[in-house]
């Protein structure tokens, strides 16, 4: 849990300031990332421990690794029961020698290549089929393997769409699915008939220029070795109302129902996609239904339902995000009360991307907050800056808070309130950092990706070593 | 230099087909940045070639080295004659082991840390002070390593901003300079009394809250080891009118007498920031000044100025920019007529950010443009597909070319006229990715960077090779 006592933020109890101190003398520099063991835990439980004893094999909560694929977070998550959802071949390699059984790894994409679709069904992961050409693919790597595939279909839901979730989630311009009623067709299906021809089934004459799905759903009856056990769709990872879910699911339950009467009696799973919202704002801003609401709608739903149903739910966001916070130090202030102020950390856009991106908030809040600051680097600057008047006012300004990277939109935080005076060396959270924070790190301007560190039980451990000038030439300087 | 050939996309002569295929036999595979030698050595002269032979030792052009510091292009700018314009201290530190000398490296940035500074002055580069604070931390490194410092003064210029200019360039939002008008203070210049204090300078009684720029000049003036030898100011790095880096010269040129008659007579160059645009969209909609017209123009106002300055330009993305494609592979196409057409290729944002952010746009085309195709990978299904009657259309439709991540924003084009049917496999190239194109590369759904390959002469080199999945877990392995 990440919050502040005594006017100190404090992580699972072990305050900030200390830590860093402690983290400093042993050469781990800030900015860094901070993760709370016992928040991830706690988020993770909020899913599993709604689950119904009764439902326990029917449910599966699997991780989407992309938010933050650390190994020693997997570790957590596996040991608390949750399953991995995964975007690439590398996910599902590091989810497989992280200990996720095969069958609790779900292999998603629209984009997969020959060798991480090979990788996935040697492995037995579950896959979904995103297109057509995805197909075909993994008909072909079935074939290459002689190996069976459980597959799950990606369609686009025609729900109408709720406003809370990401603009490209479900419509029709989303890159991700197959459209159930998409009828007609530009490109001919060669691939499928290539795949078929592979398979010597005889051809029928009258091969109909139907609907792609149709054409999938074609390919995989006749092809012996790939087995459709389920339907995914996925409305973002953004939902504000548990209802949005479940008429996802109500809607993947009436598409499997129909399948399963026209013969896909293997099918019995339906993945209802991301999770809830993060209220980044920190102000009850944006409804962010915690994970448990979410789980008692969809077990009613799934209870309520003709056909007993496997689900599996893909959270990433709302098990990590606000498990951690990125802590950086005040390089300096500049400007003034009447144009613009900047408050300089050393952090940047190459450290966490997300706040830079325009329409996106990450709270930031100084880590100590009262009158008395405890500081990071008790020095002679600061001892004069006591011995002084001016003393760090608690009056607040309007400030830009910036990194140092050479980009006009390398800013954590526009026009926020922050007291007015932080001396150098202070230190600042930029909160809900420990979803799509790390992952997105660049080293642009040449800067090393900060570490991460977790608090566990009574102790920190570093999850994530920071970056060297080594590591940022090793690329260049061993080529062959 | 890149252009087609035959229909086909040859990169300093050199087939992309053939190329392409030659590196996968290395195992280099799709999607990689491909640098041409020698546009990077002609863009280059297009600098180095106006500078009249009187002027030589009067204008440095440095390049940016975040628009790309890979090695071996920084070895090729170098041999050309150029500086180095650097904005972090691993930069830094990466233009002197390549070779430059420390007087033709500029170190700048709003958000210097004191290890960088550190190093920066005993390299004895030249540096830009930013602010108060950074003046005052420069102060100290001076101090601390009893090294002087040769600096130039970042100010915000008062111009009428061109509307070609990025809208942070020059206004008082930048975060970057410091304004000369700027009189009323609100945070007590205490750093800069305590590095006055330090040289054990008496205080003026009087001490005035002036203008930060002034109490700037107030520390350097007191402080034996701060050399004020210039004055820099940067309009951003997209210029389409030669006469705003004429107005950016004589604003600093005015600026600088004014301070020399004041007595600093030390003061000597000008620093007028980054270069021309690049016309992303090769229609002809963005006037790219070409460098040897903007030259013309700033070694006219030169010779017309009162006092013989010495110059500095800081191009970098008319310098690499139109150096390089991104080479990637098709996986497939899906949509049909009526809906979205989507063209997925095996590069994303994770290779090549830029395009996929909102306001961008980088042009793409097929490698292979002839009708009849030379396909990178003939094998069956290729021959199948040409011996059916579905041969490639040369009819295009709009469509949206996607990466494989798991990410709405994943798309490097939006409704792009391509040919209708490009089958599985075929080449694209992503254009004019030769800046700020690798250095944005993120690991974000655990894919590797891509690798950067350059042709020279009648060969290639690969210059950054790919990441590997070691390289992608490594900092979590070794966190120790």
């Amino acid at each position: 849990m990440l919050d502040y006592v005594g006017g100190v933020l404090h992580c699972d109890g072990m305050d900030l300031v200390t830590l860093t101190s402690d983290l400093g003398a042993k050469g781990i520099t800030t900015p860094y990332f901070l993760y709370s063991e016992g928040q991830i835990r706690d988020n993770a439980n909020g899913y599993l421990s709604e689950i119904p004893s009764d439902l326990r094999d029917r449910i599966v909560v699997g991780y989407a690794l992309k938010a933050n694929p650390n190994p020693e977070i997997l570790g957590v998550l596996r040991r608390a029961g949750m399953g991995a959802e995964t975007v690439s071949g590398s996910e599902v390699r590091l989810a497989r020698r992280e200990g996720f059984p095969p069958l609790l790894i779900m292999y998603n994409g629209n984009g997969k290549e020959i060798w991480e679709i090979l990788y996935a069904v040697k492995e037995g992961c579950l896959m979904n089929i995103d297109s057509l050409f995805d197909a075909a693919r993994i008909a072909r790597a079935c074939d290459e393997l002689a190996t069976p595939a459980s597959l799950l279909l990606r369609v686009k839901a025609n729900l109408p769409q709720p406003d809370s979730v990401h603009s490209h989630g479900t419509a029709a311009g989303s890159k991700c699915g197959v459209e159930l009623d998409d009828v007609e067709e530009v490109i001919p299906p060669l691939l499928a008939r290539w795949a078929m021809r592979r398979r010597k089934i005889p051809r029928k004459k009258n091969f109909p220029l139907q609907s792609r799905s149709i054409q999938i759903l074609e390919l995989i009856k006749r092809h012996p070795l790939m087995n459709l056990v389920g339907l995914h769709s996925h409305l973002g990872s953004t939902i504000t109302d548990p209802s949005t879910l479940v008429e996802n699911f109500r809607f993947l339950a009436g598409l499997g129902e129909k399948l399963r009467a026209d013969g896909w009696t293997n099918l019995d799973t339906l993945n209802l996609g991301g999770g809830p919202a993060i209220d980044y704002r920190r102000d009850g801003s944006t409804h962010a239904p915690p994970p448990c609401d979410l789980m008692r709608h969809v077990v009613s739903a799934l209870r309520e339902a003709a056909f007993p149903w496997r689900l599996w739910l893909e959270p990433g966001r709302s098990i990590v995000g606000n498990a951690a916070v990125l802590v950086t130090r005040v390089l300096g202030t500049k400007g003034n009360a009447k144009r613009k102020q900047f408050l300089v950390a050393d952090a940047a856009m190459t450290d966490f991307l997300r706040p830079c991106l325009p329409g996106t908030y990450h709270h930031i809040s100084p880590v100590v907050q009262s009158r008395h600051e405890k500081h990071p680097r008790i020095n002679v600057q600061i001892l004069i800056f006591f011995l002084t008047k001016h003393r760090p006012s608690q009056e607040s300004d309007e400030m830009d808070v910036v990194g140092g990277v050479c980009e006009s939109s390398d800013a954590m935080g526009r026009n926020r309130r922050l007291p007015r005076s932080l001396p150098e060396g202070s230190l600042l959270a930029v909160w809900d950092a420990g979803a799509y924070g790390i992952v997105f790190g660049s080293n642009y301007n040449l800067r090393p990706r900060p570490a991460e560190v977790m608090v566990s039980g009574r102790g920190w451990k570093v999850i994530r070593r920071r970056e060297t000038f080594d590591d940022l030439v090793r690329l260049y300087d061993k080529c062959d």
